[in-house]
């Protein structure tokens, strides 16, 4: 590593805006480098055992948050295994128990962002987790039908997506929480992606000050592309395609870096995603491309929560090595 | 402290065998002396939250042994307050936060006992905490009217058992955790009670090898008498009649010491406690009874969980004062 003479710290920041798994991947494999890390979560979740807390307790959403406190978390495999031990019975049924124990501290300290500190403290992280904004939010889009889908879940679930959309937004609008201000202004990287787009990227772009502060700050940007897409959203999406909407979002062409996946799946991996979705092709040939092989090897057995969602995904160790490539020539 | 000179080691073990809000407010108090400390805890629990997890996940009563892990616990009172806090809507309305994080831990790790373990690992727990048995078991009476008590609430909320009774019983018949007895066998003082007569304290006596256990162990053995009869279980018991019975389970009176409250309640607490139950009295003049005031202060109000149950209590740290000049003596 080659520390910048004026850099603020010999140890490089490297902040990552998403939810959900494909954040999960980025934070799992950069933990085990010497870095300054933080995760910035979308608000928008509400489905599955998130929903029922969200609508049963009143309290913020739990999941996403609770699979980048996981990711990030250097306490046992057991205490790993606890937070995404779902409950198969009962008035309990589905819900996992890291996302009980966040609503929890959320209803003893009265605050989502001190609860998320103290199940920190808990797991032992490493980093930081900062949901983007502390209001209670929900995800929106009206379809060029006319359709409006009401939640995350439904969005997620929607098949007609890429039929074109008028507006996707949140409801009611919601300012950026300030740490998340602090964290992008000595950020030394800011990596979106992978993730499901519309439903775990673009909701933290939704936020009130959220896209200026990204744009503004001196950090680089990179943004890694998806290995499929999803059906009836992004179908045929190609790299161009995902900079495009980014963009729309974003105001201009903000990312330095993209990663790209260049190793192909096996076909009969392909054949098995066929009904949830494509392979993300690349068509830009830019000097900011950067392609390696980021490809998840046969799912480990005890990743249960990913591997009912992705059979084919990226490999967290693979998707660190790349990332810290780039972070040492900063 | 004056060590016996063969004795094993400088700091006395006690073994507090009981269950719920008595054995709760012994250790609470002995936490913060110099002392090995085991508590051994009744599996018999079946009402509320905990009975909800028996019936739908299978697991063993949490309950319990949340409490006594709560009362060794050195870490914040904020995962103090997460143990006990009750979830309030919706499916998980009544749930205590630890009572999930047992049962999740029994799930996870496939064993009750490695459970409790953990959990005590998470919450900095001085001292032990061990079933009595790690059987499944369902508590049953059989009163003088041919009536047949199902499990422990039933028990708990019956107002005939003064009517007198034919046997209480523990099916199926469990035997004795191992390790109870490794803990018994170390002991330099055993405590039983107070606490729920015929609901937290007998049934560690019905598991088989217990009595005998307890009865052959060279320790000193302590009875401390409850502050208040349940009406329509020991109303109007004194001390011998608290005696006699425990004498029916053991098979002789083994108490060398037999602690016992001194100060009356105020007159108001007695007149609100009526429709719940009587003062017990001293009806005994022996050397081995020791007379002190145990009476807790007014109720504090982070201890929500213990005010609804009872008013007129035992305080933990004049009850830790007592065991403690008896220990010194050893």
């Amino acid at each position: 590593m080659k520390p910048h003479p004026f850099s603020r710290s010999l140890i490089k920041k490297v902040v990552v805006v998403g939810g959900g798994t494909g954040n999960f991947m980025v934070l799992r494999g950069l933990k085990y480098y010497p870095l300054e890390l933080t995760a910035i979560v979308s608000m928008a979740d509400d489905g599955g055992s998130t929903g029922i807390l969200r609508d049963e307790l009143g309290v913020l959403p739990p999941g996403d948050v609770r699979q980048c406190l996981v990711a990030l978390s250097n306490s046992s495999r057991l205490m790993r295994s606890l937070m995404n031990y779902r409950f198969e019975n009962g008035g309990l049924e589905g819900h996992s128990f890291g996302n009980l124990l966040l609503s929890a501290l959320e209803k003893v300290t009265g605050s989502f962002e001190r609860a998320v500190e103290e199940a920190g403290k808990i797991l032992y992280i490493k980093g930081k987790v900062i949901p983007v904004t502390t209001h209670q939010v929900r995800l929106r889009m009206i379809l060029n039908n006319r359709k409006i889908l009401e939640g995350e879940k439904e969005i997620y679930l929607s098949q007609e997506i890429d039929q074109g959309y008028k507006s996707i937004y949140l409801e009611p609008f919601p300012t950026v929480n300030p740490r998340v201000l602090e964290e992008l202004k000595t950020a030394d990287l800011v990596v979106i992606g992978p993730g499901g787009f519309y439903t775990s990227l673009i909701p933290n772009l939704l936020v009130d000050g959220m896209c200026q502060a990204i744009r503004n700050c001196s950090a680089k940007k990179m943004f890694i592309v998806n290995l499929m897409n999803r059906k009836g959203q992004t179908t045929g999406f190609k790299t161009s395609h995902y900079l495009k909407e980014l963009h729309r979002f974003l105001g201009e062409d903000i990312f330095d870096y993209i990663l790209v996946n260049c190793q192909k799946p096996p076909k009969d991996l392909i054949d098995v995603y066929a009904a949830e979705g494509d392979l993300v092709e690349n068509d830009l040939d830019e000097k900011r491309i950067i392609f390696a092989d980021l490809l998840g090897r046969l799912p480990e057995p005890n990743v249960k929560d990913f591997m009912k969602r992705s059979l084919i995904r990226h490999d967290s160790k693979k998707l660190a090595q790349e990332l810290v490539k780039i972070v040492d020539h900063l």
